[in-house]
């Protein structure tokens, strides 16, 4: 099995962005083309494309597609343009931290040659391994003409999924030899690659194994209340040729405490300084049956996720949000009407609860103050000497 | 608030039974008039009724309406409906211990006039405080007719029924003891009055503190697959008036991590001699989250719950219900069709996570070996007793 051969998440076609639209999985592979802002925005908005880095990488590529719509005859007209896209865009999900950044960082490179670039406009990413689209050569430096504007922005939001499909394959690397003993792997909601530019974060072990020809059984917890482990992971492991089966997120302790799992890997939505994580609302409940069991219990997630402005887990404000996707399931109300109901977004696991942290910056271990400091050094040198 | 003038259950009219159609919660409230044995069949089969207690009091009564239906016209036709009867309903779900349990005691007690009982045919409850339907006093030892041959059978079943009903009363009361200091109070499943010919295992506990005017909010988990929480539980709490939200099974140990609930009570489908509990799947998960916490976990159950030949939780064997629960929801299809499911329908929660279990016969405490074996011994003592 080779990852190579998958439908991707999102693609650059050279004049659109094929994406495959999620709201139809996993009933039917169904494939949209974007071409203009305002189908890009739908998109995002209808969650026909979601996941952190997939949104970011996506809304980046979607400026090209805008600006190509508009066809500005002046440098002037350009740079409006682009300013109206990056609020149109860049606001399509508020709460998308890395959909806003993408756009940002875009938008400030094709308005800001590699002369004048600032480096504190860019502290997420850098541009090291930007790659032209077309092979040409690049013509960074030289804001003469609308078409080196729109070079400038297709090259930096291709190398912004680049850099992504390269941290989701070191994650995915560094995760198959911590994941090495085990066979029967559980997960939680969609940390794969209908989630990001490349294989994903949590389920890039999986294909990291599986590309191998390691045995890996995968129990996906099914994710109430949107079912991203049913619909989405469940998907696109099936499609891998991945051995998957769904459990209703109550039943993962059972099968925990039962001797049936070797380990748990899961994505993270924030990482605090010390190590607790921000994660799809269920995953606690995982952490806490792995570390009764005494089996391994992984997180795995880019060092972007690093929040390092958060000291603790308990600083992190969890989202709540509308009872009604509580109340339905398959399109039906569950529930009688004079219930109400309480659905926070996520939960956040204590880093007492978590093994190792798998990033593209290396594997880190407890005490997390310390290892999670040195990596964000390391990816700030990192950045600094690309730049430098 | 009070329970009396709730909708029963199920209800003897003095020629039918008549049962609140639950395939039709939490939509509408449908109430079925059972005057038959293949309807009485018929509503156990398709989960109209469910819940152990409530299936040995139901199908104890739908032995009378079984016989009356068939009109025998001498004894031995009447023995003859009994034994048919016996294994139409009591094989009606082969693996409800109560129904068949309950089914057996009221034919064995319409067949074997008093003079002649046999107390080892009828080792879990006695018939101590059987009361005729009718004020008419009673026949027993006197098998003369086919008529009193049903009064027998009648008197029976509905002395199935009360005593459900006082042991959920009692349960409620030392419930509402225990739980004294708690107002936000989780469960899972359904353990109510939807469950029982009473107020309920778990649930009895919030239905004495609402009777007592003394503040209540229930958080019930919704507990997929089958969703007993969200469509039952939710329903008969609020239809009671009492403060209910449904929440995923996932986001519980969130809610009680973040200190927003104040204790966990579940009911049990079988207690082993050492107090490790099996319930309903996604029970253990809500116990280990109880436990990190530091917040009481609690079992309400009937003492004859309890299964004194199973020492410990590893010994019982876990029920596997069809993945075809897992794939569906609210009527649709979740999962992609290559995916498989795992569906286990109960887990166990080993003792050491257990405050406390409520019973008819008092508030059990660790160590469980003695608190259990004592309150078998009483149990034993007070049914000697009543037949003695």
């Amino acid at each position: 099995m080779g990852t190579a051969s998958l439908t991707p998440t999102l693609r650059w076609t050279g004049d659109s962005i094929e994406i495959i639209d999620q709201t139809r999985l996993p009933a039917e592979l169904v494939l949209l083309d974007v071409r203009d802002a305002a189908s890009a925005v739908d998109a995002i908005e209808r969650l026909a494309i979601r996941g952190a880095p997939a949104l970011g990488a996506f809304g980046a590529l979607a400026l090209v597609v805008g600006l190509d719509e508009a066809q500005p005859d002046s440098l002037d007209a350009a740079r409006e343009v682009l300013e109206r896209l990056r609020h149109e865009i860049g606001d399509a999900r508020p709460t998308a931290v890395n959909l806003r950044w993408a756009v940002d960082r875009t938008v400030d490179a094709a308005l800001t040659p590699c002369g004048s670039f600032d480096a504190s406009s860019n502290t997420r990413g850098g541009s090291a391994g930007r790659e032209s689209s077309d092979g040409a050569s690049s013509t960074r430096g030289n804001t003469g003409s609308v078409a080196e504007l729109r070079q400038r922005l297709l090259d930096e939001a291709l190398a912004i999924g680049a850099e992504d499909a390269r941290a989701c394959a070191e994650i995915g690397r560094l995760g198959r030899e911590v994941l090495a003993e085990a066979t029967v792997i559980a997960t939680h909601c969609n940390a794969g690659r209908l989630a990001t530019a490349g294989i994903g974060t949590a389920l890039a072990a999986f294909y990291a194994k599986a590309a191998a020809g390691e045995p890996v059984r995968v129990l996906a917890a099914e994710s109430r209340p949107l079912l991203q482990g049913a619909r989405l992971t469940a998907w696109e492991l099936a499609d891998a040729g991945i051995d998957v089966s769904v459990v209703p997120d109550g039943a993962m302790a059972s099968l925990i405490a039962g001797g049936e799992v070797d380990a748990v890997i899961v994505g993270a939505d924030r990482i605090a300084a010390n190590g607790d994580t921000a994660n799809k609302v269920g995953t606690l409940a995982h952490a806490l049956a792995a570390a009764d069991a005494g089996i391994g219990f992984y997180v795995a997630a880019p060092t972007t996720t690093v929040d390092a402005a958060v000291p603790s887990g308990d600083r992190i404000v969890i989202e709540q949000r509308s009872p009604d996707e509580v109340h339905h399931a398959g399109g039906q109300r569950l529930t009688p009407e004079d219930a109400k109901a309480v659905n926070p977004a996520f939960d956040v696991t204590p880093a007492r609860l978590i093994t190792a942290i798998i990033t593209d910056g290396g594997v880190l271990r407890p005490p997390y103050e310390q290892s999670i400091a040195q990596a964000l050094i390391t990816a700030g040198d990192e950045l600094r000497g690309s730049d430098g």
